[in-house]
């Protein structure tokens, strides 16, 4: 069996094709802003939640080609999100991953526009991808009213706005959980429940991984905001302390470096344990994955 | 029978109350996003869209009740493209039918994402209202496949792209009408389309309804720039003449008042030509719509 770092990288540059050969089927589309679309969804990343519909799938027994439309689909909306998030009238970030944002680029009107147009396409993927792939309709209708939800004014959409209304105050510890498992657990679980439900998981193995996905969403969380305080500028791509610098909470900040990190500890154990409770589910690489994720220096 | 005045107000109110209804029915939504998606959503207007999609069910011999959902799904597509386009980044207007825009109300982060939430919410009500009203699941997969191209990148998102790059340069009449086929046309073909197939039109009905929509389409667009020419502030609620103080390229500059008019009525007469040519259409409705629509004075 490859390595984890072998499969997170071959994975990533299946996915980075796919939405690239996506890209190329759209017709009529200006070239101003199939370059701005292009340039955030090709922008690198960890491919974090398209990996985790991928392995989803194959850890109940689905193929991974299958589910490929559908991980496509989960990072044009994490990318869609990532572009809004960094606008002037937002984050105001000018770099991510490295690179000069969307807007710095394109200019803010472009910028948005290829969010809107990345979600817009999003939907329209998982509508073609149950097509093509031969999955049940009313199956595939469930999961993109699911997706509805969860990225949306009910998730993560709505954990923007609680994110933006949190910041120059300080939130408990439970308000910001609450944000979070909006803001980015939301979208993790629902790749987790994307890939698993195209692969035809349901009940208790359903349940399971639902599980394992939020608890991964909130380790990673955790260990993102723990990586801000330790990480350096070189390492993970932005100004070390941009958190605490907009006085934003984080868990560090509430519970200190090293309850913070035990945590994360717990959460990926219980994780584990969820995935290998129940029949049927191989959780070899989800495992793999939450392991890598928790234990990144990035 | 009604009158279409009636008709339409009568029909306006019912998609309101639906689209009120439906943002109560979400759970979790932090209050100020709610509100900035209420204030856009309700601020009036004519419902043009979503009237459509009623109108077009009916006149196949579907059920309009069927059809609400699916009217609201076009009308929040259509209301989150206002709110995105009144941005400073964009057209930077304050005002919208008479109210100040979203962002002047609500900030421009929060008006970006009411905006986001709307058009990730309409994809969620159409694969709902789909599973709701027995519609086949997977002519509904079609139907969201369709809205995705023709509300996004290669359809009004496109469009409005395409907009922005045609400003302050003169541009030619085919270009004009390229940039408004995607900007307001799809959107509006795609009213119609979806009426028409979640009554379970297909083949020459459908295709007669879709050409009916693609020249009510442009002839409401040429109509909107006669009326900048000749209404007045109080009548259409905004600026008189604010096409052309931003050098945009309209139909009575290309053709002259006249010859644009004239254009209209053409349209008008082979939009309901086409209407009367096929057996099984009931075209009462849309054909007043359409000359309610193109004699209108705002």
């Amino acid at each position: 069996m490859e390595t984890i770092q072998s499969y997170l990288k071959q994975r990533a540059q299946l996915i980075e094709a796919a939405m690239e050969q996506d890209l190329k089927t759209m017709s009529g589309v200006p070239e101003t802003l199939h370059d701005a679309m292009r340039y955030s969804l090709l922008a690198g990343g960890k491919r974090l939640r398209p990996i985790l519909v991928l392995a989803s799938a194959a850890a109940v027994g689905g193929k991974e080609e299958e589910a490929l439309p559908f991980a496509c689909a989960v990072e044009m909306i994490h990318t869609y999100s990532l572009i809004h998030d960094d606008l002037p009238s937002m984050d105001d970030d000018d770099f991510r991953r490295g690179r000069p944002t969307n807007h710095k680029v394109f200019g803010e009107a472009m910028a948005i526009l290829a969010g809107d147009a990345l979600l817009t396409r999003a939907f329209g993927i998982i509508a073609q991808g149950a097509t093509h792939t031969g999955l049940d309709p009313a199956q595939a209708l469930a999961l993109i009213v699911e997706g509805s939800a969860r990225a949306g004014a009910e998730g993560m959409v709505g954990g923007q706005v609680k994110d933006i209304q949190a910041e120059k105050r300080s939130v408990s510890l439970e308000e910001l959980q609450d944000i979070h498992r909006s803001k980015t657990g939301d979208l993790i679980t629902y790749s987790v429940r994307l890939g698993a439900g195209v692969a035809g998981a349901t009940g208790e193995k359903l349940e399971a991984l639902t599980g394992f996905a939020e608890r991964l969403g909130l380790a990673f969380q955790i260990q993102d905001d723990v990586l801000d305080v330790i990480g350096d500028q070189a390492t993970i791509g932005k100004p070390v302390g941009s958190d605490e610098s907009k006085h934003k909470s984080t868990y560090p900040a509430l519970l200190g470096l090293e309850e913070s990190r035990a945590w994360v500890h717990r959460l990926v154990v219980e994780a584990k344990d969820l995935l290998s409770s129940v029949h049927g589910i191989d959780g070899t690489r989800l495992t793999e994955i939450a392991d890598y994720l928790t234990e990144r220096d990035r």
